[in-house]
């Protein structure tokens, strides 16, 4: 069976579970924190990120990578565009997603999230606030340019969709949320991604691994 | 016609010249240099990297995403193999391509012959050295595992082995050369990409654009 090396909540990691979700394949998760100085795990993935995925003979890291894998391994249903120049632009907005999760994810999530519960520290806010109101403006400026009002970027959900949107679910576990007067689309997005029935049902196991509180009916 | 921005000499912008020029497809570089300020440029890549490539209606950055399209739109003769879990792993070694070049490109590189060259400063030698003994040999191990003796990772060249490749070339713009006596594969093979005429053609280019001494019958 498939082994996804990673944890839960990770933006990276959602990816490659939600993908393998929708497609209906089975998989075992082998719990790895990432940069965790463990040498065995060095061996298979030199950059010591998570998600790692194995499948038979096969042993790739990257998020991106996997789940390009994923969709030529397992076609049904595609998760890319099939058109030439859409694809390109599905994995730009893929490349896209991954680098400013660097200001989203290791900035407001690690701040005000990772500092206080991980390691019982003040978060600083003052670089929270440099990262949301000038670092963060411009790349939602951009995106909100490519997004549609209603539906998907390509029409049909695709994982350049989900890409855009995993490090926004991240900042939202840190009290930040895409402001929808000024970037509508892209909050629309965020919230069509969400209600996905596979991506509802991870975000409910992370909200049980990671002790979040979530605004369900019970709570 | 295509446009690529970017300069001569990026690792990232090399490979997509080498890839129009090996499917022969006619392109137009528009002079660019990363983290410019350049706002007008941030229009069309927010992240203020090189390469972007325009075509008609399509605009993608990342070396990455352009090179698959290029593979794509432009089929003959492949730059990655067929098979899903090859590509895979294609992808994979192309994504570590990406990532070792910041030790490499944005360490020895820019301590050796950006600071030098372009801010009149010393190298920090220290760091420099870090780098080489401390940082590097952990994926040069990894790469000569994955690496044959012979010819190519996929039997024929493909983007693999330049992206692999790249980053070393600037490394040796900076007077870091692979010890072939630890790492014999990885340094075969960055002689064998080298040796190929679209790559040979494009270093002969860099070195006029960056005025360096070459081993040509000349000098």
């Amino acid at each position: 069976m498939i082994k996804v090396y990673g944890v839960h909540g990770s933006p990276f990691v959602r990816k490659v579970f939600i993908a393998l979700d929708i497609k209906g394949v089975a998989y075992e998760i082998v719990r790895q924190m990432p940069f965790s100085g463990d040498e065995e795990y060095k061996k298979i993935n030199p950059l010591a990120k998570v998600p790692t995925l194995v499948d038979g003979d096969l042993t790739i890291g990257d998020s991106k990578v996997i789940c390009r894998y994923i969709d030529n391994a397992y076609p049904d249903p595609a998760l890319y565009p099939a058109d030439a120049a859409d694809k390109a632009r599905a994995d730009w907005f893929e490349e896209l997603g991954g680098t400013y999760v660097t200001e989203l994810a290791t900035g407001i999530f690690f701040q005000r999230f990772m500092r206080p519960f991980a390691f019982k520290q003040e978060p600083d806010e003052k670089l929270v606030a440099d990262i949301i109101d000038n670092k963060l403006p411009p790349i939602l400026d951009y995106l909100e340019g490519e997004i549609p009002a209603n539906g998907f970027i390509f029409g049909e959900f695709t994982l350049a969709d989900l890409s855009i949107v995993s490090p926004f679910i991240n900042a939202s576990y840190a009290n930040y949320t895409v402001d929808s007067s000024k970037w509508p689309n892209l909050a629309g997005l965020i919230d069509r991604v969400k209600a996905i029935p596979q991506v509802a049902t991870i975000l409910a196991k992370e909200a049980e691994t990671m002790g979040l509180k979530t605004n369900s009916a019970t709570s």
